[in-house]
C-alpha cells in the first residue's frame, strides 16, 4: 500500500479521485486538503462516500504531511501546483497534477493563455504529459505528471492514428466538442444552474479556449509538425461526458481506416475502437476510464469523421490520473479502474 | 377566417401546429386526421390543448372534407403527401407539406435517399421550397409548399450570407448539428427512451443522412454552384432545439462578417443576428419561430464559425409552416407567431 | 393601455412577467428595476425577449417613476415590498406583490417565519390574498394584492372542495409537493447546479418550510377552522412545474367526489378538473396559467388523494399576478394568459 | 467460483446484474438468455460491457444448461419464473427471482393483482422474501428467493423501525414514492420517451398499483398485524432512483426517533441512517446497493416523516439479488457490491 494525498479535494475531480481510489487495492488516502472546508468530513460533503472514508476530513494544506505521501494529486485551479510541486518533489514525493500548470511545454504560451506568469518554469523539463497512449514509457519514470485536459484527451486519442500516419491536412483540423456540465466545475455560477443549462445547448469560447494550445501541442507531436486547429466546445445538458466530433480532410487515399485505428490501439486497454459504422454514446463510458472511438468516411467525401467519447471526470481527469499513478508505481494499469460504466 | 386541415396530426409537428394556430387570429382548424386515433379528441392525447380545442377530434382522412379547406398541412411521414396533394390542389386547396415529399427538385435523388419511387413528380415544378428568407416572393404565389427540414433550416440560414457573398470554399463546408429528441419523432423506439437518451450524447448518420441532399440543394442555390458538405447530426438530451455549428474556410479576406450577417437579415423578423461575440442558446428560441445566429472568426485562423439555433418544432417545422401560410394568404407574417420563447 | 412597473426584474418571476405581458393587449411595461443590473437591457440578460423589449433596460428603483405607473409588480425577495408599497399606494398606484410580504394576515407569524420584524403591518388590513378562485370579488376592489406562493396555490386549489364541504379530517392533512428548480430562484447556489440537482430527487424543509403558515391560513379559511398540515416539499430535476399530491382522511361518506370538484370549479377558466382516473402531468401546464386537478379514491381506503399541477412561474407566480391585474383593471380575466402550454 | 445463469437478460435489471457481477470475485456468468436476441453478444446491446463480457452472447433459454449453474437469476416479466423455477430447483440449482412471481405468500392475492392464475403455488412455502434486513437467516438457507420490488424495498426499510416498535397508527400509513424511469423497464412505450417524460412529473396508479399488496404484506409482518396503506407512485424525470416519503401518525410519544433508527440498522452495512435533519438525495446511491434514511418530526405535529432513497436497479433489484446470492453461498455480504455511488 502506498500513501497518497489530494490537494484541493472539494471539486468534482477531487471527489472522483476518492471514488476511484476507494476501489484501489494498493492505495490509501492519507490526506485531502481544502482551505475553505478544513475540518469537514469528506462524506458530509459527498454522501456517496459514507461508509468508505468515514474518518477522512478536509485539512489545511500542510507541505510536510503531503511530503510524507508517496504521491500527491493536485485537483486545483491553475497556479496552485506551480507553488507547491517543487517542494513536494524535493521531499521525494511524486506529483500528479490534474490542473493545467504543467501541460504546456512553453512557459510563455502558458502565460499568454492563463494571464499570469508561469510559476515554476524550472520544472517544465521534467514534467511528463500524462497521456499513456503517447508517453507510457516516460510516465513510468516520471516524478511529475501533467494530466491532460478533458477535451485534449478526447481529441488527441481520436486524431493520433490519422496524424501519425500523415493522412490528413494538418493545417485545417476541426474539433467540434460537446461536454457535460461538470466540465465547468463545481463553482456556483448562474449559467451552470439546472434552470439555465438544462433543455439547452450552446457553444462557448468559439473564438479561443484554453485547451486549444494544449491540443495543438499534442497533435503537433503526433504529426511531427505544427498543426492548424479550429476547436469549438459546447455545453450539453448532461452531468458527465465529452463527445468530440473530429473532421480532417484526407490528403491521400487512406486505405482501411478501421484497420488503422484498430492496430494503433490494439494494445491499449482503455481505448476501444468500436466496430465499423458505430456511433459511440457518452453514456457507454459513464464512470469508466475508457475512450471509445469510431471512424467514418461519408460517401463521396474526402473528409474523415472521427467520433470520440470519454467521461470527462474519468479518462478526462481523475481516472487518467490514477492510470498514471499505476504506471509510475508499477501497479497493474487498470488497478482501481476495472469497473464497467454505469448504463443506463 | 380561413379554414385549415391537418393531415397526420398525432405527431409532434401536428400538435405544435395546433398550439400555434390556437393563437392565430385568422385561422380555424376544421379537421385533423389520424387513421390510428380516429375518434379521439385531440385534447385527450395532448392535455395542454384542453380548453382550446375541446370539440376537435381526430378523424379518418377524407379528401372531400380536406378539399373544402382553404389550406391543408401535411404533418406526415414521407410518401403521404405524394398521394394526396394533387387531389387537394385540384379542389383549389393550398398544400403546405411539412414532410420531405417535395423538398428535392430532382425526383431521382429523392428516390435514392428515401428508397422508393417519387409519388408525384408532376408536382415538383410548382412546389416552392418554403424558406421565406430565400423565396418569399415565390411563396406568396405558391399553391404547394415544401416546408424545409429542421436541420436544413438551421444550416441554410447560417450559411446564406457567406455563400451568397462567395467568401468560403464551397467544396468543403462542415455542418456539425445537435438536435433535441423531438427531432426523432413520437415513435416508440428504445433509443428515444428517457432512460437511454438522457445523460448522453451521440452522433448518428455520420456516413449519410436524408437531410444532406436537401441542404446541399439549398446551399447550392445560394452559392450558385454545387457545394461539398460534411453533415453530422447528433442527438442531444433535450426535448427541443437544434444547434448548428458551421465551419467554412475563407477563400478571401472577408471584411466585416458581423455587418455582412446583419445586413443580409436586416429585414427578416424571424432571423436574429446576435451581437458580435455571442453564443446563442437553443433555449432562447424554445417555442418561438426564430433563428438566432452568431458569427465568429477564431484568432489566427482562416476558418469562420457560424452558430445557428432554432426550435426544431417551430422555425424548423410548424412555425415555419404557419409563416408560409401567412405569406400565402396575405396575413401579417408573424400572425400566430409573435410570442416570445419560453425561458427558462 | 395601462402602464406598469416591475420592481426586481432580474429573477425568474420578473422575466416571466415580461414574457406574459408581451402578449397582453392592454399593458405597457414602463419600468423594470434592478439595483445590480441597472443600465443593462433586459434582452441582453434574457435573449428570448430580443425583438420584444429592445429598448427596455433595468433601472434603479425610482419611487416617482414607479408611482407614475398604474400598477407595480414586486418580484423581489421578502422585505422589499414592505418598504415601498405604502409610498406607491399613496400615489394612487396599485401594488401586486409576488413576494411573501403581505400573504400572512398576522404580522407576528410573519415575523417568526421570516426572521425579521414585519415592515408594514399597517397595510395588512387592506392587502387581499390574490387567489381568484377564493377572493375574486375582493381582488376586483383591491389596491394591494399578495400573490399566493407557488406551493400554496397548488395545495389550496386541490383541497378547497374537500375542506369547504367538510369531508376530510382537517387536523391531519398531508401535502407532498414536488417542485422544479426554478422554485429555488436564480441565485447562484451549488445545490441548484445542473451537476448537483439533475438525475436526483430530494426532500427539503421536511421539518418546516415558510409556505406552511400560508397554506394553513388559506386552508383554514376554506375549512372555517384551524387545520393541521404536514407539508413536505421536494426538489425535482426539471425547470418548471409543481406537482402536489394531497392526502385527506374522509370523515364521512363523500358521495361523488368527481362531481364535487367539477362543480366547485365549473366557472373557473384557470382550473381544469381532469376526467376521473386521470393523472395530470406538470408538462401539460408548462408556460400556462392553469391548475389541473384529479381526484382519486383508492379502493378499500378512507383516504382521498388529490393530484394538483401548476407551472410554478405562471399560475404559481407571474401568471396569477397578471390574472389579478386583469381583475383589478376590469380586463378580460385571461388577457395575456390565453396561450396553451408548451408540450412537448 | 460459482456459475450463474441469467434468464431474461435484455432488460435493465439484466444488464445491471452483469455490471455488478463483473466486479464479483466469486462468480462467473455461464449463460444469459433472451428469446428475442438469441445470438447477439451482450456487449453489442450494452456497450458499457465491452471489454468485460466480450464472448458472452444471449442464448435461447435451455433448462439443462441453466440447471448446470449453481444459481439462476430471473430478470423476467411475471409468469416466467413460475414456469421454470421448479425444474431448476429439482436439478439442485438455486433460484433468485427478481420478478414478482414469488413475492406474495397468498397465491390468490397474486392472481387478483396479476390477472392470471399463479403458476407455481406449490413453491410458495419455501420461497423466502429476500429482504436481508428482515430475513437474513432464512435467506442463508433458502433455495428460492423472491427479490423484493423496488418500491417495497424503499418503503419497508423506512417503516420497519416504527412498525416494529408499534409507534404509529398502522391503519393509516401513507407512502408517497417517486421513481426514475428505469422503473418502467426498457419497453418501447411513448410515455417513457425522453420527449414525453422529461421536464415533467406525474403520479400513476393512484387508485391501485401492484406493489401495494407486497408492501402491505411486508409491513404487516413488521407490525405483526394487518396494515392500511395509501401508496401513490410518481414518475420522475431521472434515470435511476427511488425517493420514498413516508408518513405515519404517532400513537404514542416516541422517544428518540433518530436513536431508534440508528439502533435498528446498526449492523446493516447497506442501510445508512443519515444524521438528524438530513434530506437524502437519490443521487447519493446511484449505482450503489445502499438505502439511505432520514427521520423527521415536524414541529408541533404528531406525524413522523421518513425519507428513504435507493437506486431502484441496485438495492431495488439487481444489487439486492446479488446480496441474496452472497448470503446463500456464504460469500462476504458485500462481494461485488462495495463500490461507492457515482456522484455527481
Amino acid at each position: 500500500m502506498i500513501k497518497v494525498g489530494i490537494v484541493g479535494g472539494t471539486g468534482y475531480t477531487g471527489v472522483e479521485l476518492l471514488r476511484l481510489l476507494a476501489q484501489h487495492p494498493e492505495v490509501e488516502v492519507e490526506a485531502i486538503t481544502s482551505r475553505s472546508e478544513a475540518g469537514m468530513r469528506v462524506c458530509d460533503m459527498y454522501p456517496n462516500l459514507r461508509g468508505h472514508y468515514d474518518d477522512l476530513a478536509f485539512s489545511e494544506p500542510d507541505p510536510q504531511r503531503l511530503g510524507a505521501c508517496d504521491a500527491v494529486f493536485f485537483a486545483t485551479p491553475h497556479g496552485v501546483a506551480h507553488a507547491l510541486a517543487g517542494e513536494l518533489l524535493a521531499q521525494g514525493t511524486r506529483v500528479i497534477d490534474l490542473s493545467a500548470d504543467f501541460r504546456l511545454r512553453d512557459a510563455e504560451v502558458w502565460s499568454e493563455w492563463y494571464g499570469q506568469p508561469h510559476g515554476a518554469p524550472e520544472l517544465l523539463d521534467e514534467a511528463v504529459y500524462g497521456l499513456p497512449e503517447m508517453h507510457r514509457e516516460r510516465i513510468r519514470q516520471a516524478r511529475l505528471i501533467a494530466v491532460p485536459g478533458c477535451y485534449p484527451t478526447a481529441v488527441q486519442l481520436g486524431l493520433l492514428p490519422l496524424l501519425e500516419a500523415g493522412l490528413i491536412d494538418a493545417d485545417h483540423i476541426i474539433a467540434d466538442c460537446k461536454s457535460g456540465v461538470t466540465g465547468a466545475g463545481r463553482g456556483a455560477k448562474v449559467p451552470s444552474l439546472l434552470a439555465e443549462a438544462s433543455e439547452s445547448m450552446k457553444a462557448y469560447g468559439a473564438s479561443g479556449h484554453r485547451h486549444l494550445p494544449e491540443i495543438r501541442q499534442g497533435l503537433g507531436d503526433a504529426a511531427d509538425r505544427p498543426v492548424g486547429l479550429t476547436f469549438v466546445p459546447h455545453l450539453t445538458p448532461m452531468i458527465r461526458g465529452i463527445h468530440a466530433t473530429l473532421y480532417g480532410r484526407l490528403t491521400t487515399e487512406p486505405g482501411d481506416l478501421q484497420a488503422l485505428f484498430e492496430q494503433r490501439f490494439a494494445d491499449e486497454s482503455f481505448v476501444d475502437v468500436m466496430p465499423s459504422g458505430s456511433h459511440p454514446e457518452t453514456r457507454s463510458v459513464k464512470g469508466a476510464n475508457v475512450c471509445r472511438l469510431a471512424v467514418h468516411r461519408p460517401a463521396g467525401s474526402d473528409t474523415v469523421v472521427v467520433l470520440s467519447v470519454i467521461d470527462n471526470l474519468v479518462k478526462g481527469a481523475s481516472g487518467q490520473a490514477v492510470q498514471n499513478l499505476n504506471l509510475m508505481f508499477g501497479f497493474t494499469e487498470d488497478a482501481g479502474l476495472a469497473a464497467p460504466a454505469l448504463m443506463p
